[in-house]
């Protein structure tokens, strides 16, 4: 049973719902069957009425005093995250950020299959990461046409990454995970989401200097 | 002059400052002088709402129907979130993704110093990247006491992170962005951030999914 429609799910719930998921499964793995909107508020750092709010678009199952089902919460945020089947992902550039995220564990626990990689530099054309050999930027449509690509993450130099993320949108791709430091316009009909560690630092700064004010 | 008293700003505010420092930087460098709630909330797809309660802990500055100095509310954001100086950071793990993170200009535009990198792999110590030679772990400690260290980026396994992380808190850091795809319990007086780049992808999965529905 889904009770969910996407559509009422606000652009600014769906981050949250990546950090419940993540807690939640947690909990489920320590056998926790239930939890309230207070006890998983202090446990994220987020408030309960938002929790709850939430929640709410997964339809009514928190009962007061007894809280909400752990597996059923996991079931309906994975399912709404469209996270019950598998993404096909290719990275674009194959410099040292680009290796990293091959090689970063977290993706395919998640269901992310890294199908393909592609550069312009013969250097590392041919090498091989967790998907097979490095092809070379030429093949870049070809492959997206052929192969079912969900999800490009592009790392190549800030200067490239617009030509890049064009590229991948005349080729057919919809989705767009952008870490060259630029923010790049995306091109109609295109998800592009823009990764900016710098932001994480931010969080910190503001708490180190708070405590040295 | 000042007017935020940073223990007025909510944890939930923080992470939106650094998009809203972002957005109004751009405006900034192109020569944009005023800005309303309505068109930041459209350029950032946040409710104008949401951002007049956020700016109102800078003071009372956004005048009806002419809106928000940019100037001044980059100010007030950079310092508030302690960006107005700059932060020593570290790297332990000299991987791919440490490597990577090392190379990444987007830090130093914001102030954050690379000044030492630590890995435990006799194939990379001595190895040079930014900020001068990978140090071997067992100068961790000693290096941490004598330079003054803000913020450590964790990149080992995952099977090593929390160890990691207990011995920065002894050597004094107190604040620790972790990218390592395990969550660590903090230490005390230690502020740790997890990293989750699988997060990233799971806002374009909703969106992909939905419009497949």
């Amino acid at each position: 049973m889904r009770n969910v429609d996407k559509h009422d799910v606000p652009a600014v719930t769906v981050p949250r719902l990546a950090l419940y998921l993540r807690k939640l499964r947690e909990l489920r793995s320590r056998g926790v069957d239930r939890v309230s909107s207070k006890d998983l508020a202090e446990m994220i750092g987020l408030n309960a009425a938002q929790i709850r709010k939430d929640f709410s678009y997964f339809g009514e199952f928190g009962t007061r005093g007894v809280g909400y089902e752990v597996a059923r919460l996991v079931d309906e945020i994975t399912h709404c995250l469209g996270l019950d089947h598998s993404w096909n992902v290719i990275i674009v550039g194959a410099g040292l950020m680009g290796t990293a995220l091959a090689r970063y564990r977290g993706f395919a626990e998640q269901g992310f299959r890294l199908v393909g990689m592609f550069d312009s530099s013969a250097t590392v054309i041919g090498a091989s990461y967790g998907a097979g050999r490095v092809r070379g930027i030429a093949e870049l449509e070809g492959f997206c046409r052929e192969e079912k690509v969900d999800i490009a993450m592009v790392t190549v130099p800030a200067g490239e990454a617009e030509a890049t993320i064009g590229r991948l949108a005349a080729a057919g791709v919809h989705a767009v995970l952008n870490f060259a430091p630029v923010k790049v316009q995306a091109p109609d009909g295109v998800l592009v989401r823009q990764v900016d560690l710098s932001s994480e630092l931010m969080s910190l700064t503001f708490y180190l200097d708070r405590e040295l004010d």
